[in-house]
C-alpha cells in the first residue's frame, strides 16, 4: 500500500514550488500574515487538491510539461482549500486541526478571518486572470459551495431527523465540490472534450466524496492519539455523519442521546458503543467503497502514464486508510 | 442642498427592489443568516454604491430602463461592500457602526465570518454569471484591493511616520476602488468607448476618495452624537487619516502623543486639540474639494438626463457633508 507521498512523487518538485510560491504571495509585505502563511504553507501537509491538479494537468499533456495556467490553477484550488479551512476553524471554534495549532488559536480570530480574505480574493484575483470564464464560474462555484456547506453542517446540528442524501450534499459542498471542480478546470484549461470534461469532474467528485467519508469513519474507529483529536468529536460536536446516521436507523436508543445533545455524563461513550457495535461503520464502508470505484472508473479512458497511474491509485490509497 | 435620498430619487423604486432581492438571496433557509440579512438589509441604510451603479446604468441608456445584467451588478456592488464590512468589523472589533450594532456584536463573530463569507461568495458566483471577463476582472480587483488595504490599515497602526500617499492608497483600496471599478463595470455592460470607460472610472475614484477625506474630516470635527462613536476615534484607534497626517507636518508634540499611543491621560483630548487648532483640517477640506471636482469633470460628456443631473450633484453632495 502506498503512501501519499509516494503517490505524489511525480508532482512533488512543482508540490514544493507551489508551496514557496503561496508563501511568498500571501506574506509579502506583511508580518503577522507572513507567520500565518509560514504557518498555513509549511512543508508536512499532504497537499492532495493541488496534487491532485498536477498530476491530471501532467496525465493529459503529450509531454509531461506542465504551462504556468495549470500551475497557477493549483495554486488557486490551495488557496481557496485553506482560506475554507481558517475561516471554518473560526466558525466551528477549533483550535487544533490535525493535531496543529489552527490559525486563530495560534493567533487571533482577527488574523484568522484576515488571512482567509486574503486568501479568498487572492484566489478570486488570480482565478479571473486565468483568462477562461469557464474555469472562472466552475471555482466560483466552489466557493459558493464552500460557504452553503458550512451554513448546511450549523443547520444540521444534533438533528437526528436528517437524511443521508443531505449528509452527502453536505459532503459534496464541503469536500468534493472542489476537487470536482478543480479536475474539470483542468480539462477546460487542457481543451478536452465533453465526455472527458464530465469524466473528470466525476473521478474528483466520487474521490471527494469517498475521502469524506473514510474521514467520518475514522472519527468513529481511530484513538485520539490517530486523530489529534478526541475520538467521535464530529458527533459529539453535533456533526452527524454516515455511521452515525446508518446505526440511527437500526437503533432509537441514539437518537435520544443525540437530541438532549449528549448532555449527561457518558451518554458520548454510551453512542459511541452503540455506533460501533452496529452495523453501520461496514455499511459505511461499502458506501466509501462505491465511491472509489466509480472514481476509478471514471478515468480509465486517460493515455498511460506515471501521472495516469498515481491518479487511478489515489482511490485505492483513500480507502486504505481505513486499514 | 439636497439629501442623498433626494439624490438617489430617480432610482428609488429600483434599489428598494435590489435590498428586497438581496435580503432573500442572503436569508433563504437558514435561521441565523436570515436574521443577519434582516440586519444588514433593512431599509434606511443610504444605499450609495449601488444607488451610483444604477443611476450611472440609466443614464447611459436611451430609455432609462434597466437591463437584468446591470440589476445584478448592482447586487452584487453591495454585496462586496456589506461582506468587507461585517468583516473589517470582526478584524477592528468594532461593536457599532453608525450607530447600529454591527453583526459580530448582535449575533457573534462566528455568524458574522460565516454571513460574510456567504456574501463573498454568493457575489463572486453571480459575477462570473454575467459572463463578461473584463467585469469579473474589474470587481475581482476589488475584492482583492478590499483585502489588501484591511491589511494595509493594520499595518500602519499609531505609525506617524507614514505619508499622505500611502493613506490615499489605503483610502483607494478600502473606499474609492469598490466605486471606480463598479462604475467602470457599468460602461462595460453598455458597451461604451474605451475614453468613457477611463472617466467612468475616474469619475468613481475621485467620488470614493472625496467620500473617504470628508469622513476622515468629520472624525474630527464632528460631535459623538453626530457620529454615533466618539469623535477622533479612528485617530483614537491609531488610524491616522489626512487631518492627523497634516497636522504632524506643522507640530511635533503629535508624533509623541501618537508613538505613545495615547496611553498617558488626557492624551487623545490633546491631540484632538492640536488637529483642531491646526492648519490640517482646512488643507484637508481642499484636498477633498479637489477630489470632488475631478469627479464631476469626468461625466461631463454624459447625455443629459435625470440621472447625470444626480450623479453631478453627487460630489457637491459629498462635500455638503462638512457644512
Amino acid at each position: 500500500m502506498a503512501t501519499v507521498t509516494e503517490l505524489l512523487l511525480p508532482v512533488e518538485t512543482d508540490l514544493e514550488d507551489l508551496l514557496k510560491d503561496l508563501r511568498v504571495l500571501i506574506g509579502a509585505g506583511h508580518p503577522i500574515l507572513q507567520a500565518a502563511a509560514e504557518h498555513l504553507f509549511s512543508a508536512g501537509g499532504k497537499r492532495i487538491r493541488p496534487g491532485i491538479v498536477l498530476l491530471i494537468s501532467k496525465a493529459l499533456t503529450v509531454d509531461g510539461n506542465l504551462s504556468s495556467r495549470h500551475r497557477r490553477l493549483a495554486e488557486i484550488t490551495e488557496m481557496i482549500h485553506t482560506a475554507s479551512l481558517v475561516h471554518d476553524d473560526v466558525v466551528d471554534e477549533a483550535s487544533t486541526r490535525r493535531g496543529v495549532d489552527t490559525v486563530h488559536s495560534r493567533f487571533d480570530h482577527k488574523v484568522a478571518v484576515l488571512a482567509g480574505d486574503f486568501l479568498f480574493a487572492q484566489a478570486s484575483w488570480h482565478l479571473a486572470n486565468l483568462n477562461n470564464l469557464d474555469v472562472v464560474k466552475l471555482l466560483s462555484r466552489v466557493i459558493m459551495d464552500l460557504a452553503e456547506g458550512e451554513v448546511k453542517q450549523g443547520l444540521y446540528k444534533y438533528d437526528a431527523t436528517q437524511t443521508l442524501d443531505s449528509y452527502l450534499e453536505k459532503s459534496y459542498f464541503k469536500t468534493a465540490s472542489l476537487i470536482a471542480n478543480s479536475s474539470q478546470a483542468v480539462g477546460v484549461l487542457s481543451d478536452v472534450s465533453d465526455y472527458e470534461l464530465s469524466q473528470l469532474y466525476n473521478y474528483g467528485k466520487q474521490l471527494g466524496l469517498a475521502f469524506q467519508v473514510v474521514d467520518d469513519i475514522l472519527d468513529f474507529t481511530s484513538s485520539q492519539k490517530e486523530l489529534g483529536k478526541p475520538a467521535a468529536n464530529d458527533m459529539a460536536s453535533g456533526y452527524l455523519t454516515a455511521p452515525a446516521l446508518y446505526a440511527l436507523e437500526e437503533n432509537n436508543r441514539l437518537s435520544i442521546l443525540i437530541e438532549r445533545e449528549f448532555s449527561s455524563n457518558g451518554d458520548i461513550e454510551e453512542a459511541l458503543t452503540i455506533v460501533r457495535n452496529s452495523n453501520a461503520i461496514n455499511r459505511t464502508r461499502k458506501l466509501a467503497e462505491q465511491f472509489a470505484k466509480d472514481s476509478y472508473e471514471s478515468i480509465t479512458w486517460m493515455k498511460d502514464s506515471p501521472y495516469k497511474k498515481a491518479l487511478l491509485n489515489l482511490p485505492e490509497y483513500v480507502l486504505g486508510r481505513l486499514y
